[in-house]
């Protein structure tokens, strides 16, 4: 079944322990759809400046992402400079250019109206709201948000939060969000806010997902995957946009909806994650094989599954 | 078959959220050796001061772990001082008065030569060594350590890692020996020192097991055990040798020595490791049955295994 993704398209320009890249393409939005294109069919929403050329088109069409929702708009692309030095865990921004971005305002293309799944990347949380609030047919929303929504947007946030099914963040958002230090205690605070599952993601330590009482059917325990040992991680960038792909790409592309398909998805973000940190950009996730992807899936299942 | 532990035992005052105790019995041989008393026989060495109490001892006793290997020295027992504030995976110092613990000198009693798993808690690595090449028929040895040895004591501390099987070690001191930020690489780097497996010990993130090519049968990759994710972490203090203590514990129990069973081990540590941190010090490895272990051991099943 079809996804739609609405999220950002950026030029990133990147210096990590292993290199440096200058506007390659990336952005929530792009990691997200190219992701998640290996499960289902994906339709992105976005907005993109002059300077997106055909070639930077190619590589959506080229995964059969559906791009008649990139708005053309006069002016420059965002772009997003930054550094990952002692930590690989976490960027140093150097600049920050919003360009088209700034003035965003999701279109949704009539022929994207029947999508069943809907996910809402980092971006204003009532532009989120207002995308959702326009899907009808939407079986299942997954989001993303960050420090700076949670902060300074907390009461349109909240709005938000109750139209997300399934909210996917890392470890010091949901902290944030929750104002609580215990992880297992923030996560439930998070699920009585709206959502009925929730994906934190621990970077290197992999992801775990909370579910709330009697959702998506019977359990009484969390779930968690691992993340890959990677000797190098080239380029981090874009790892989390690259695991939400693979989880809400899986679901998407399941008839049912249950925990066992959550649990299953939260390997498949791993993997994808897995597979995006191995080259600078979106490299990686331009030229892989469903055969690469099961195969990884199985080095998942070694990692962590008893005989 | 019997594991002999070498270790100290210490009266600790500890300060958490969650409240605070002062001078109750602690050390790592003590959660070792309790954790390690569900699975098979242990016999612990360590010394203590004259206010180590027959109370104290029974501690010991009521779990059948075998004492004679405890020296009674004039004086006071080791005592650590500490708090968990902000971040419950680390502790801050208060005081330590190593007291008799400072001239330990490890005397293993002629009914202890005999055992056939060893476990080399953190003390000077010139005493783990000197331990070690006593022990004859000696067929696994379990060790740790911790930054000041790495630091401070390093060309002991390599001798010594090459008589050690099993090295157990955070991920702080893993990346602090091996001179490597990424842990993976630090993995490969300390399994080169000598230690056929590696276990890192991720705190809430549970546990992964590294092991050298061909070690302990065959298999491409690590192996990861989770934590549990428990609201409310009273006392994290021991978590670590608990973690320890239900891992060589489990090995010692076993026929076969493979990776299979280290797998397992990896879960029982974590098992382990989680009932300790639910109360303060000792207490819940007191009062502990093999049916909620075992209960337990099923839930880190649920919290990672697909259908």
């Amino acid at each position: 079944m079809s996804i739609l993704a609405v999220g950002s398209i950026a030029f990133d320009s990147i210096a990590t322990p292993s290199g440096r890249v200058e506007n390659v393409l990336g952005g929530s939005g792009t990691y997200f759809s190219l992701a998640a294109s290996y499960f289902t069919d994906v339709r992105v929403v976005a907005v993109v400046g002059e300077d997106f050329s055909p070639e930077h088109e190619s590589v959506f069409s080229r995964r059969g992402v559906d791009i008649r929702g990139i708005e053309h708009a006069p002016g420059k692309t965002f772009r997003w400079g930054g550094q990952y030095l002692e930590n690989l865990n976490e960027a140093k921004t150097d600049f920050t250019e919003l360009n088209v971005f700034e003035r965003f305002q999701p279109r949704i293309p009539a022929a994207y109206m029947d999508s069943q799944f809907l996910f809402l990347g980092n971006i204003h949380p009532s532009l989120q709201k207002t995308v959702r609030s326009k899907m009808m047919d939407v079986r299942l929303t997954g989001g993303d948000t960050m420090n700076f929504w949670i902060k300074d947007f907390r009461p349109e946030l909240l709005e938000t939060l109750k139209l997300i099914n399934i909210l996917l963040i890392n470890d010091g958002e949901a902290k944030m969000l929750a104002g609580e230090r215990s992880l297992p205690r923030a996560a439930r605070k998070v699920l009585a806010l709206g959502p009925q599952a929730l994906v934190i993601k621990h970077g290197e330590y992999g992801a775990t997902i909370f579910f709330r009482d009697g959702a998506f059917g019977v359990g009484k325990h969390p779930f968690r995957a691992p993340a890959l040992p990677i000797e190098e991680v080239k380029d981090p960038t874009g790892a989390g946009d690259s695991f939400a792909g693979g989880f809400m790409g899986y679901i998407a592309s399941q008839e049912s909806l249950n925990r066992e398909v959550l649990k299953r998805a939260l390997f498949y973000g791993g993997v994808m994650g897995s597979f995006a940190v191995e080259r600078f950009g979106t490299e990686r996730l331009q030229s892989l094989t469903r055969e690469e992807i099961e195969g990884r899936f199985q080095i998942f299942r070694e990692l962590t599954h008893l005989e």
